[in-house]
């Protein structure tokens, strides 16, 4: 159905932030060229792209425009409308697709979709009122975690029920939107599994990350992660599994919490991202093919890179006005400086980061 | 005079193809913003350039608009007409400067300065008309080389001169432009130093290179070069000497013999490159810092980045049908393909590039 990319054709690529500018970064060296579409002229990733639509997702006439004039559609971003990606799936192929997009953007399927495959998650269970809330915390008990089931990200839309919370406070921080309530993991590390899929099923996973968060914004990842290598091992079967169920295209991350068990240390997923993760940027020098490569090779057919891991490396956002460090990190012998190119430096904002490999 | 550029800045690129696609693809993660002028539509710069002016080099309007638009200006090939370059010197910085331009843009002039630096050239003498053309072969011998001044690369306007070729047979091939017979020096091997000088004098060279050409073409470089260590102190010497004498701003290469020697093996200086250099591209991969990235450091004046080598490093051009083994190469596990974005593969055109790092 449909055939690899050939040099010379076009990525599209739905968002305009740092990730979508990083993969079209990855794509120019392969002699691919980049479209990106998005709604907010200052978007970063249009200073880099070879062609650019401005218009918002829901412009049916600019996505048919758009998916017109190139040959593979991804995005950078979970939160692509089911609408957005049914429109662009009937003009071009779209990776990864419109199931794993679904899926992965409420956290109540998602989870249930990681339990149907036989895979360790929370315990999990729906939120929509009262009742439900009721019930839910009678089976998890506290703490637990309610969390919005869309549209949550970097720890927005998430409230800890511990004791002495009132139910009805809790509920009231969801503002009307369906929940999730998910029992509370005490986990000794954070980690995540980034990897690929290609479009004959070939898989190819980095090695298991370390990630150290701070007010739920990821702050560094460290590679190789402290972990068993059985556990590691684990950690990726998991990961293939998720992108086996999903005939998974393109780069994808799962997240997921180390937990001290009974027969040693073991994970739990957390969550699924249906893209080039946060938690992969390291890649771009510390491993021999970047998350970004990676995810156009698989998107345009094309071979998976080498994973290899190229040494102890260490990855570090720059959040907000911690960029203005920028000359000083550029002095530094063998850090290697990402900014993203976006204007105003808010707090939290992940305006850059910077990479040490040794 | 010249304030050191900020992230958001933009640098202007004079040229359109595969070396100022690779110095905006290395501005872009400094979160720096590329402005491409070139007059070819299909300049495959253009694909990864915030902005792009598409105008012939003596079009002063849009020259002096181009400038007004970006904060520097570089360049990614020495024939950039000296009008030009002071056109564009009077309203914006241009790094490398006019006079390293113009110095090196002629054969003549270019020997010249590097003989009055004390340093190794061939033996060499001007050729305009029959009586210099005697009497240089009379000085310098045969076989020797008889070379336009101006507008050569890759082997192109240049003749050697055996014993039987007729003075006026070798003249004609000039085509009645002026011209240098140099020496022809019986070389072991060909190499290279590519280095930066900042806006501040500091200085850093990258290993020597080894280059093996076909057709007069580069066909692979190969880092460390297999040559004496005190020999490559020595090269690193000359174009540390040559930089300083220009006060050169940016990254250079210094394209030099090796020859053997009395005393052991020497190096004599052949050629300057006063851009980013074909035989620079394994340091993508092959060292801490890219030549596009370091030159972007030097002409931005930020702090030149580590020049370390990460192993053994071979890159070898991709010469024009050479690219349709892309999806072969590709599959490679650790081989860094590299893809311009031209359209026709013509018979030795650089089409794109492979680095493999051991």
């Amino acid at each position: 159905m449909t055939t690899p990319l050939a040099p010379g054709a076009t990525i599209g690529i739905l968002g305009g932030g740092q990730l979508g500018r990083m993969i079209a970064l990855a794509a120019a060296p392969l002699g691919l060229r980049a479209h990106v579409y998005a709604p907010d002229a200052d978007s970063p990733a249009f200073d880099v792209a070879a062609e650019r639509t401005l218009a918002a997702y829901d412009d049916e006439a600019a996505l048919a425009l758009f998916a017109e004039q190139v040959d593979v559609v991804t995005y950078e971003f979970e939160n692509v409308p089911a609408a957005t990606a049914r429109l662009i799936s009937a003009h071009r192929p779209l990776f990864p697709d419109a199931r794993a997009l679904s899926v992965t953007q409420d956290r109540l399927t998602e989870k249930a979709f990681v339990r149907d495959l036989g895979l360790p998650t929370p315990a999990f269970a729906p939120v929509d009122d009262r009742a439900s809330m009721a019930a839910a915390v009678g089976a998890i008990g506290r703490p637990s975690v309610l969390k919005t089931r869309r549209f949550g990200y970097d720890g927005k839309g998430q409230v800890l029920v511990r004791e002495g919370l009132g139910l009805d406070q809790a509920l009231a921080m969801m503002n009307g939107q369906p929940a999730i309530l998910e029992a509370f993991v005490p986990f000794r590390a954070e980690v995540s599994v980034v990897a690929a899929r290609g479009r004959d099923g070939a898989f190819a996973a980095y090695d298991v990350v370390e990630n150290r968060h701070e007010n739920h914004i990821l702050r560094s990842s460290h590679v190789p992660a402290a972990i068993r290598p059985e556990t590691a091992a684990s950690a990726v079967a998991i990961a293939r599994k998720i992108a086996d169920a999903f005939q998974y295209v393109g780069v994808f991350a799962v997240e997921m919490f180390l937990v001290a068990g009974p027969t040693g240390e073991k994970v739990v997923v957390n969550e699924i991202a249906p893209r080039v993760h946060n938690s992969g940027h390291w890649t771009i020098e510390g491993a021999e093919t970047s998350q970004f490569e990676q995810h156009v090779r698989a998107i345009a057919g094309w071979p998976l890179g080498s994973t290899r891991t190229r040494g102890q490396v260490e990855m570090t956002n720059l959040l907000g006005a911690e960029a203005n460090r920028w000359r000083e990190l550029l002095a530094e012998p063998g850090a290697a400086v990402h900014l993203y190119g976006k204007g105003e430096p808010k707090p939290g904002r992940k305006m850059g980061h910077v990479t040490r490999v040794r």
